[in-house]
C-alpha cells in the first residue's frame, strides 16, 4: 500500500488544474522535473533528483509517467498513486555516462505514447532541469515544440489545501522548538556548530504527535561581524561575548516548510540596536495588519515601506516570498513576491515568508513571521514572539 | 580578514591547472557555476547557489570574476582570497523575475573584461546551471562559441591534496561518530525520525577538536520494507521489532564528505542474511584489498563482481563514485566510477565511496567504505568494522 500524504483525490484534483493549464498553454506534453511539482502531482519522494528524472504529463492520458533511475522505480510505486505501468525506470547504463544521457530515455517513451505531440512544455529555470538535460532532450524530439512552461505547476500550488496549510502549521510548531532551543543552548563561549546541533536534533524529532524533515536548506547562521550576511555557514569558533547572531530555521513537515528568523543578542544591546530591532518588528507588523484577500504583494510591501522609510531605512531585497512544499536548495516557492511591481492578489490559502532581514554595513537583523492568508487576515504559522531576544 | 579553508597558494595552483585545462581545450573563458567548484577555486562557501551566479575564469587574467546577488558579495570577500575589485554584485532586480535574468549581467561583465572572447566554456550538466541559465547566457553573447566544459574543473580536483584528505579523515571521524550515535539510540519502538535527530546531532557537533557541517544529502535511511529502496527519506514511524535499516550517512568537515552505510539488524537475523551480510563484506574486501596506485577503476569493480558471483548475486548498479567536496544533492564527484568499462587509472590522493549496497527483491544490504588512496594501497576514511550490525 502506498504511503500518501493526501488523498488521491486531491493528487488527481491537481493533475486537473495542471492539465487545464497546459490546454490554456496549448502544451501537449508537460516534463515536470523540479522535485516539489513532482510530488505534489504524486507523492514521490526521495533524495534521487541527483540523477535525472521526469513526471510527464500527457494531456490526453489520464495519468502521468514517472521515469527515473532503476533503482528509485520501488520508491516511487511505495510513495505515489500511480499504478506500477506508469512507473518507469531507466537502466543504470544511462547514469553518469559520456554517451547516453536519460533524456534521451525519457524522450523515447514521450514518443512511445504520444508520437504527435507537437508541444512540450518544460521547466526552463527549476534547478534540476539542467542544460544538457535539455539540450539532450529537444535533440531527442526534433519534432517537437519546446515552451518555457518554468512555473506552471508552481502556480497551481500557490493557494494551499487545508491540509496543506495544517501541514506548514506543524512545521511551524518545529520551527519553534528548534529556536527555543537555539536560545536555551547559545552562550558566548559555545561553538556555533553546537548550536546547530540541537537546531537539527529538534528539527528532526518534532513533536510527540508529529515528526519532523531536514528543510531544503541548513540553518542560515551568521555571527558576530558576520550577522552582516545572509546566507552564511555556521563553523566551529566559539561566540563571542557582547555579539549578535541572525538564524534562520525552518521546521519541515512532509516537505512543507515555515521558515522563520530571529536575532539574538548576547550580552547588552546599545540603544541604537534596541532602537533598529523595534523599527523592524513595527514596520513587519504594520505590513502584516494590511493582509487579507483582494490585496497585492506589492501592498504589503508599501505598508513596510512606508513605516521604516520614517526612520530613513530601505531594504533592496524583496521582503517576502512564497513557501510551502519544497525540496534542497530553497524553501522559496518561486512565485509570488513581496516587493514593489508584484500585483499578484491575495487569497484564502497563500502563504508567505515576511523576510524583514536588513543586512545593513555594520551590523544586521532578522525578525521574520511565516503567515498564510485566512479568510479575514492572516494566519501566523510561527509563534516566537516577534523581537529582539536578548541572552546572557 | 578572509577566512580560508587553504593557503592561498593552494588555490592559485588548481587554478593554474584549470587554466592549462583550458588551453589545452581552446576555451578563452570558463563560467563555472558548481557550488563545488567555486568552492575549491577560491573558498566561495554560501548558500547562494539557489539564485545564479558564477564565477568566471579568464584565461587571460590573472584572477577570476566573482559574480552573484548583491546580498551575498560580502560572504564572498569575507570567504574567499579574490580582491573586493574582483567581486561583483548584481542588483535583486534579477531575482525571480519575468524581464530580467542574471546571466545577462554575467554576459555584460564577460565582455566587458574580454571582448574578444570567442570560446566559452560552461558546466552544460552542473546542478545549479539550469536550462534558462544557459539560453539567456547564449542568447547575450551571440559572437561566442559554447563549449560543453562540465566536468573540467571536477578532473582537476578528483586527485587531492594532503590537506584535502586531512578534512576527509576528520569527516569520516565525524561519519563514525554519526552511526555510533544510531547504533546507540535505534531500538524497535523508537521513532525512525528520532534516530535522524541524535544523526544531525552527532554530525554539526563533530568532535571537540572540530565541528561539522550538514552533509550534501539527508541520511538515507531504509526500515524494514523500505529497506529495499536506495533513498527513501525517514518517517515517524516507530521500528518494528525483528526487523532490518539501512542508514547511509555522511560526516561533513569543511565541504569535505567521507560517506558510510551499515545494515542494522533488530532481533535475530535469519542465517541467510547473515550470509548475505559476509558475502557482501568479503567481496567488499576483495576489491579493497586490489587498490593501489596504477589499477584501474574498474579492476576495482571486477575484484569485486568475481568474489560476488561465486554466491550468484550481481550487482547491477555501479560499486562506487570519486568523492570529496560537494554542496547538495550529492557527494558524489560525478567523475570516475567503480564500474566495468571505467579505465580511469587510480593515483594517490584519489578517493571513492566503494557503495556495496544490494537492493534485491525482498530486502537490501549496506555496508560501504570510503578510501583514499595511497602510495602502496588505500587508507580507510571511517573506522567502523565493516560488518552487519546486530542489535536489541
Amino acid at each position: 500500500m502506498p504511503i500518501l500524504p493526501f488523498a488521491e483525490s486531491e493528487f488527481r484534483s491537481r493533475l486537473q488544474r495542471v492539465k487545464q493549464r497546459m490546454a490554456a498553454d496549448g502544451l501537449d506534453v508537460l516534463v515536470v522535473t523540479e522535485p516539489a511539482n513532482i510530488y505534489y502531482l504524486t507523492g514521490y519522494d526521495a533524495w534521487s533528483f541527483y540523477t535525472t528524472q521526469a513526471l510527464v504529463v500527457f494531456q490526453d492520458a489520464e495519468l502521468p509517467l514517472w521515469i527515473g533511475r532503476m533503482m528509485d522505480a520501488l520508491t516511487a510505486r511505495v510513495t505515489t498513486y500511480l499504478p506500477d505501468d506508469r512507473v518507469v525506470p531507466y537502466p543504470d547504463i544511462y547514469v553518469n555516462s559520456k554517451e547516453r544521457h536519460a533524456a534521451q530515455f525519457i524522450a523515447e517513451r514521450i514518443l512511445g505514447e504520444a508520437p504527435k505531440a507537437a508541444s512540450v512544455g518544460v521547466e526552463m529555470g527549476a534547478y534540476y532541469y539542467t542544460a544538457r538535460d535539455h539540450a539532450e532532450l529537444v535533440k531527442a524530439m526534433p519534432n517537437a515544440r519546446f515552451t518555457d512552461a518554468e512555473l506552471l505547476v508552481n502556480w497551481v500550488r500557490f493557494v494551499k489545501s487545508p491540509q496543506e496549510i495544517a501541514y506548514m502549521r506543524q512545521a511551524g510548531e518545529i520551527t519553534d522548538r528548534m529556536m527555543s532551543r537555539a536560545v536555551e543552548v547559545a552562550r558566548p563561549g559555545v561553538r556555533e556548530c553546537d548550536v546547530a546541533a540541537v537546531l537539527y536534533e529538534a528539527q528532526m524529532a518534532g513533536t510527540d504527535a508529529f515528526g519532523g524533515l531536514p528543510a531544503t536548506s541548513p540553518p542560515h547562521m551568521g555571527f558576530g561581524a558576520r550577522a552582516r550576511e545572509p546566507h552564511p555557514i555556521f563553523s566551529d569558533r566559539p561566540i563571542d561575548p557582547q555579539s549578535v547572531a541572525n538564524i534562520e530555521v525552518s521546521g519541515c513537515r512532509l516537505r512543507y516548510h515555515a521558515p522563520m528568523s530571529r536575532t539574538i543578542y548576547f550580552g547588552t544591546p546599545p540603544q541604537s540596536y534596541r532602537d533598529l530591532a523595534s523599527w523592524v518588528v513595527e514596520a513587519m507588523n504594520a505590513a502584516l495588519d494590511v493582509v487579507r484577500p483582494g490585496i497585492t504583494a506589492e501592498d504589503v510591501e508599501a505598508a513596510w515601506r512606508g513605516k521604516l522609510s520614517t526612520h530613513a531605512i530601505e531594504k533592496e531585497a524583496r521582503l517576502g516570498y512564497s513557501i510551502g512544499a519544497a525540496y534542497t536548495p530553497t524553501w522559496g516557492e518561486r512565485t509570488a513576491s513581496l516587493r514593489r511591481g508584484d500585483r499578484t492578489v491575495l487569497e484564502p490559502g497563500v502563504a508567505f515568508h515576511l523576510m524583514a532581514g536588513l543586512w545593513l554595513e555594520d551590523t544586521g537583523i532578522t525578525i521574520t513571521q511565516s503567515f498564510a492568508v485566512t479568510e479575514r487576515g492572516y494566519e501566523a504559522l510561527t509563534r516566537t514572539p516577534r523581537e529582539l531576544i536578548v541572552t546572557g
